[in-house]
């Protein structure tokens, strides 16, 4: 594994790391945050998954969240959003809501897609081993968020994958995929028209078909231009409320879609992360 | 003026402008954080000047300033560093370090830079006016901080106006551009080969020529990789022993060049500010 870069920040190391991954068959670059610490204390991670057109460095060096994971104990571990570099295809019109920038966190199944966008396997599999290995991780005690797509992401890993998250929160997340444009071409583009397989990459769906968590924690911005079209909440809050899932869905008056609004509510998040990952 | 963008950040709004300015004309942009306040209220201002290559935007979203200054009610003012645009001249050679993103916040006078290269009186006179004319601001009340050549430009400008700012504070600044190379390079190119004229545009020249500040806060990185030979420290700090200023210069283990730097210590500077900013 390669460090990119080290820099202090609020008395810990901000990290960028490249490193061969299997899943994707490409390089992949991450960045992580590792707060002051212990000789041999290892400390609980968090992983936030950023959206559409975004870079492990939005969430990075945008949301403000080294402060609170000093204060709380937290690695924070930021990947990218797809496989990039040579061989691995972009959308054929370059659009910003498919292909590069844009992995929706899952494994593609369709060709031209199916032999890089593995971010699934990607974000459980190569991901945590590197994390594990480079970083004083606790891997029993991890968590996940994420913005817009990459609240879709931390969402639907967390259902897919019952006990791997202590936590998962999200901010403007794609609820329902299957619901919505950016998802339509995701999900058709990735998994192929046969939409009973997107329903295992929704949200939404998941939790129709039985999926479980013990809570979600959700900020919406109101004045979010992506609101009514393409994120949805009331769909997320009906499908919970009919499992029995507890959301804390939060709609915030005047917050758009920006890291402006990430930055705004990241301590509430790590705060309600932290009280799940140090919990016995 | 025109608004370019307007979101809510931290309850308040974070705004770009952009307005016609006389003094080099040229429109020139600006970032505005106004915290949420009272109908009627004022609040005072707090400048900050960034360093070379940078915008307005580079304070406005990696330094997690806006946070701080909700809790402590200040306006937050982030000017960009050059004139740019149609007609303005770059360094012939496309250098970072001069022209275009690197004005220096002085009043050029050597061709061809004199023209359109006058950020000294933008900073004091033009932003000022549109900030009086836009924001709930007491320009009563207002302070100056800058970060690597904004730093010197909040140095030399408070340096140079008496009373004009409450609170000079700066972050790795370059103290004495005449004895780097940075500023060797821009005092010659911008004020022509007479050094004696650049000693009213050097901090430490300045306060060696008899300018008094009530008192300064430096804070400095000791892993910055500029420290030693364009940002030298120890020369204000001499400067301001001589001449009986009270210098706080905080030497920061571990710490780079970058914003990391600046927004682990954001919130100091801000306390600082603020603390000289209501006093009656």
């Amino acid at each position: 594994m390669d460090q990119i870069s080290a820099a202090r920040f609020f008395g810990g190391m901000q990290y960028v790391f490249r490193h061969a991954s299997e899943a994707t068959g490409t390089p992949m670059t991450f960045a992580a945050f590792v707060p002051p610490h212990a000789a041999e204390e290892t400390l609980p991670v968090v992983y936030f998954l950023a959206g559409l057109t975004c870079t492990e460095e939005n969430f990075t060096v945008k949301a403000g969240a080294q402060r609170v994971a000093t204060e709380l104990g937290l690695i924070l571990i930021a990947p990218d959003t797809s496989p990039r570099g040579e061989g691995v295809p972009d959308d054929p019109d370059g659009a910003y809501d498919f292909g590069l920038g844009a992995g929706f966190y899952l494994n593609a199944t369709a060709l031209p897609w199916a032999r890089h966008y593995r971010m699934e396997d990607y974000i459980l599999q190569d991901l945590p081993r590197a994390v594990a290995s480079a970083l004083p991780a606790d891997m029993t005690r991890q968590s996940i968020m994420g913005h817009s797509m990459g609240g879709h992401g931390a969402l639907t890993l967390s259902l897919r994958n019952p006990g791997r998250f202590r936590a998962t929160s999200a901010f403007a997340p794609i609820v329902a995929p299957s619901l919505c444009a950016w998802g339509e071409k995701a999900l058709g583009g990735y998994l192929g028209p046969d939409r009973s397989a997107w329903r295992g990459h929704d949200a939404v769906a998941l939790i129709e078909d039985g999926a479980k968590l013990a809570d979600i924690l959700v900020d919406q911005g109101l004045a979010d231009k992506f609101l009514a079209d393409q994120l949805k909440p009331e769909l997320l809050e009906a499908a919970c409320e009919a499992a029995g899932i507890p959301l804390t869905l939060r709609r915030q008056d005047g917050y758009d879609h920006s890291y402006y609004f990430i930055a705004s509510f990241i301590e509430d998040h790590l705060r309600w992360h932290a009280a799940r990952l140090t919990q016995i």
